[in-house]
């Protein structure tokens, strides 16, 4: 996203922190190419209460409304788990699509191979743009990331749909305000959204996961510091390898665990999340034969929660852990950044 | 592989146990449907003492001296990392063709896709088979293989490359034996061509791994016991994020770990296997807070060592995990059985 687009987000039904992902990651790092959220249940009301950012976006009921705020692009704004178009979200495509609105979709399902959305685009000269559409094998992981100038940092969670891409690029921003050449790596659709660069990790073939991120590691490595979006949880059945894969890719040197306090199973999955500290132990042992990294910190995810509930959380993860705790909507990353930079 | 075919394999300059382990896999598991093994700098010399099985199968130089024994099909016999084809392998494919056999291939790249192989396939009527052509996305994994009334048995190891399909068939073999009602699942290229039926989970979109086993486990849910292939390391930077995914689909209940007692480095990593009690721990621990499972035997794979010094190793390993120790080729997996029957 180079040149300054006016993007209409689809969120249909699905307007949330968690399930709209997508949606919330444009509107906050992209507040200015954002004009309409079409969302038909929530039509009128306000953005910013119901996600906690967008605040002035209008939220729509339909593409007609919509084109009122001029959007020249349709936006998928929701990661639902396996990635497939909900089926009466066609009718949006279709409409967006006859608006004369360029598609960007994030989901496994290509819409640019559907024969009618691609006729339906080719007829208008307009793109349809599958950011998760497979990559082609490139060489398996070797650990070579581990020879980079630059500290490897990788955010990595008790679960997935946490907050490790926002954590990401907030702690990247705080070492950049350092002076540092912080460089942040996006590996999954809304950061490559957001940033126009990365690979998406979860679209890549599974023998080749490590080596993908190794690659955009190493492209970067003379960096003073990399900061790696990571991916769905080590513990999570859904999205394990994905995250281990990304872990075996990085061979970080350090490690920001995310923590919703409030989630207390799995998402999706009615499986308890173990206590912080096994998290910690486990991500720790599990890369610690090939290149030891500790989690120097934890990021928590403090939506839905009051002040005064977030803080209570602060203080008992941070005696839990002994590591410093921050919210990064709430208190900042400055005390990430500190561990980060820290020999 | 439903009707008997006439294979010659393809090894050209990799006929060892390990780079062969395709090739190996057919010959010890489809013995009377291979006819020759292709491989100029071995041509003439005695199959078995090369790799511990094919008796009696000729080695031959070219696929002129192939012809002599009749193959129709021509099976590509290794597993490079990465599963590209070597370019000067492009002509054996060729001359292959020309000479009216069918190719079955296990590297990534899709031989069926490229423009020559097509045409001359095409022209004669022959099929190119891809083997690890990347299956359609299905669903993420949910952890429900926990929930099959049959025991699910999960070969692992402390490096890849090591003999899990191996001692996965021969365990399979002997629960049959014993008048279970026993499955094996494949997830490799050599053991879905070996059987005709499975999933090569390292083609599969990396979000779809758990979810692609965890279905093949649910289709024979209700055996007693079902054994599947594992695949990777948890702990080789290359293979992991494949090893982890595949653990929790399968979610077993027990594991069998298999070892190299000669191999010192990860395979083709310059990065030591650590101890086999710290690999025992981290994969129970990995899998723990979703199903505990326990390491219940160890399968050594004593290829290129004598029996005195396997007999020594199966002993020290031993009284290293207090666990059941077997060399599946010289011992045979009673004991492998017998703990995964135990109660």
């Amino acid at each position: 996203m180079t040149h300054k687009k006016r993007i209409c987000i689809l969120t249909d039904g699905h307007l949330d922190p968690f399930d709209a992902k997508t949606a919330v990651g444009l509107l906050r790092y992209r507040p200015d190419e954002v004009v309409a959220v079409l969302d038909p249940n929530h039509a009128g009301e306000n953005l910013e209460d119901l996600v906690g950012c967008g605040a002035g976006v209008p939220i729509v009921e339909s593409i007609e409304s919509a084109s009122r705020y001029q959007p020249d692009h349709l936006l998928i704004g929701v990661a639902p788990p396996g990635g497939r178009l909900p089926a009466d979200w066609r009718r949006f495509i279709r409409q967006g699509l006859a608006a004369g609105m360029n598609v960007i979709n994030g989901l496994h399902d290509r819409l640019g191979d559907d024969p009618e959305f691609a006729e339906a685009a080719a007829q208008r000269g307009l793109t349809i743009l599958d950011v998760r559409a497979v990559p082609r094998p490139a060489s398996v992981g070797t650990a070579k990331a581990a020879r980079t100038r630059a500290r490897r940092v990788l955010t990595v969670g008790t679960d997935c749909n946490i907050g490790k891409r926002l954590t990401a690029m907030e702690l990247t921003r705080a070492l950049s305000d350092r002076g540092l050449r912080a460089e942040f790596v996006a590996t999954g659709q809304t950061g490559v959204m957001i940033t126009g660069s990365g690979v998406v990790v979860d679209a890549v073939i599974s023998d080749f996961v490590s080596g993908a991120i190794e690659a955009a590691i190493l492209e970067k490595g003379d960096a003073d510091c990399i900061v790696v979006e990571g991916q769905g949880a080590l513990l999570h059945p859904s999205y394990s390898a994905v995250a281990l894969g990304l872990l075996h890719g990085t061979l970080p040197d350090r490690m920001i665990l995310c923590h919703a306090p409030q989630r207390k199973t799995l998402r999706n999955i009615d499986i308890p999340i173990p206590p912080l500290n096994e998290v910690i132990q486990l991500y720790e042992a599990i890369v610690r034969p090939l290149h030891p990294a500790k989690v120097v910190g934890v990021a928590l995810n403090g939506h839905g929660m009051s002040d005064a509930a977030i803080s209570a959380s602060i203080e008992q993860v941070r005696d839990l852990t002994g590591l410093p705790v921050v919210d990064c909507i709430r208190t900042g990353v400055g005390e990430l950044a500190d561990a980060v930079c820290a020999a």
